[in-house]
């Protein structure tokens, strides 16, 4: 099957590129002396997750428990949950703890930590937990200023009933950033946060085993990460028009792209509508803080190339509209013809999707199927 | 089962409000005149679509082939696809139509038309199809004040090949609106704009025999439709915040809400984290232009009472922050407790979901399971 033979609305995976990504990574890890261990919630594909393990110690990241648990049936065997859990959730996720090697919860408040040593009680058997920890982001973990932080790490770790991992953080303020240096600048922040805690709970007799940072952006741009033990990128195996934008990526980097054909076409206001909509490429404003004008992603040919001077101008729930700088060439981008849009946030966008056609070039080599609810 | 007993996020579709909201629209199309051809887009399920053509001739429109495939599965005999259409979709819709007693395509430009009718032809059996008209959403739909829409018309009612339907529209414009008084005088300008045009046409010897409008603000707040034959809102089975902030309904009407947990606690900050983020709620920006400070939905305790102050300002995929515009009562809201958000956009998140838990006030008393992809 070709590409050009496929339904539209479509998700296509770019294995070529994916592999790309995933090599570099594990190998920007390698360098940097971190373990790597991928996030998948950006797939949600055992194909994709097979990929990034390669060449590191198996490990992965997830977001959902129906995630750990399809992954977990596929064969991965030590996985971080990388949500802090809900105490609803406990029971669900102490029963897959005891089919896998390792599955790691995060903690970031007094209350969880109760109720994950309740459940273990109950079990008589150890679960691992991570403390969480705020290094900057603004969005879930302690603040590693605080003598409550510590005194909660020390009963993690101080508990008969918890595996204590570490410290875990994921310097979302990345995203923020609007180039190359201001991510690195994150990334050394990210690093500092997280060496200076574990130094100071190590100077108070609390074992730190691991120190674990992840970001795409301020790993993919890292240039020293000591005292830091392991990553858990998830981004980059797509990658997106957002961490192009921002400098974690160019555009031909991105692996995930979304075919979609011209169903209307306006000349008069330079526009064509798309059978593309918020369903398919999520409605993520991207990097309105880089671009105000980004639009809901990049505008491709049916072949990948970037048309210069097109905009995803709205999305409603089946139509996109795109719109050009310039006037429409008379007989350019007919009814039915195929374009290619990078989306803003390729997590978003795939997760809209029940499966990804898998290319290369022009020929649709696999198909993959994500996971899927929580 | 209780709804305090679901997973989280879980959809919570409140069946009441839904039977009342159905009623309701059922009633406005009948005191004006108009029949219902309830849009199910919202929440793509057999059930909810079936008690909305209650009391109605059983109609429906769809937004994606897949929908129209799982409806006509499921009983429904006269469809309207109201996406324009794209060529490489003919061959299903074609295969479709052959199975019910009308599935009706649209056509916004003269290629779509030229390929409609050859595929008619191929297989010698007409295709019915509308045409589109913009009446001033600026989206799809051909501008009604050209000779060449006239034109287009005059084709598609000539064509052997074709079952002309007449014309169709959807005032996307009126979820620009600030309040109901805007939204009456869009309603009245749709339905203006669409009687001009049908009588344009039938005086140039087009017959027309349907003048289709829909929106949900438009029909609720509409006087007077007065040379319309039927209407397609579909959001108003469910309704939103949007649609509460802009005056199409209230917030006591709104069907679908998103329940959540409580799993982080930041009083230093006035924030809470929840396990909702965009890929439970959708990252719709909502009623910006009437709220600029609406955030990501309207939050609610856990049986359904909006907490005043609050607001969602930031999802990322998993995780939700809610933020307080007081301190949080020192015991209030702990880690687990249940929350539940009005989502900006009902169609957008409810896409999000591969079941809904159907609550009559704390009870669970069924699980409907929505159509997906296209």
């Amino acid at each position: 099957m070709q590409v050009a033979d496929l339904g539209t609305p479509a998700a296509l995976v770019d294995l070529d590129r994916l592999e790309r990504n995933a090599a570099r990574m594990a190998e920007t890890a390698r360098r940097l002396g971190v373990r790597l261990r991928p996030h998948v919630k950006t797939h949600k594909t055992l194909e994709a997750a097979r990929l990034q393990v390669r060449g590191h110690f198996g490990g992965i990241t997830v977001s959902t428990l129906a995630e750990a648990e399809f992954f977990a049936a596929g064969g991965f065997r030590d996985i971080t949950y990388a949500v802090p859990i809900a105490p609803s959730k406990l029971r669900a996720a102490a029963e897959l703890a005891a089919r896998v090697d390792r599955l790691s919860l995060l903690v970031e408040h007094a209350d969880a930590a109760a109720a994950v040593e309740a459940c273990a009680s109950e079990r008589s058997r150890r679960l691992a937990v991570f403390l969480e920890v705020d290094c900057g982001g603004g969005r879930s973990g302690v603040d590693p200023t605080r003598e409550e932080s510590v005194a909660l790490a020390t009963r993690l770790a101080a508990s008969p009933h918890l595996e204590f991992c570490g410290i875990l953080t994921h310097a979302g303020q990345a995203y923020r950033c609007r180039d190359a240096s201001k991510i690195r600048a994150v990334a050394a922040q990210e690093r500092d946060v997280m060496v200076a805690f574990a130094a100071r709970l190590q100077a108070g007799g609390v074992p730190v085993e691991e120190v674990s940072i992840g970001s795409t952006p301020t790993l993919a741009l890292a240039e020293d990460l000591g005292g830091v033990t392991e990553a858990r990128p998830g981004n980059y195996a797509f990658f997106d028009a957002t961490q192009a934008a921002i400098g974690a990526c160019t555009l031909e980097d991105v692996a995930f792209t979304v075919l979609v054909r011209v169903i209307g076409r306006h000349p008069e206001r330079r526009e064509l509508v798309i059978d593309g909509g918020a369903l398919a490429l999520s409605k993520d404003l991207g990097p309105t803080h880089v671009d105000p004008g980004c639009g809901f992603g990049v505008v491709l040919d049916a072949g990948g190339a970037r048309l210069a001077g097109w905009r995803v101008v709205s999305l409603s729930q089946e139509h996109g509209v795109l719109r050009a700088a310039a006037p429409l060439p008379p007989a350019g981008f007919p009814i039915g013809s195929a374009l290619r849009i990078v989306p803003n946030h390729s997590c978003l966008a795939a997760a809209l999707f029940e499966r990804y056609a898998v290319i290369r070039g022009g020929d649709v080599v696999d198909e993959w199927r994500p996971v899927k609810g929580w």
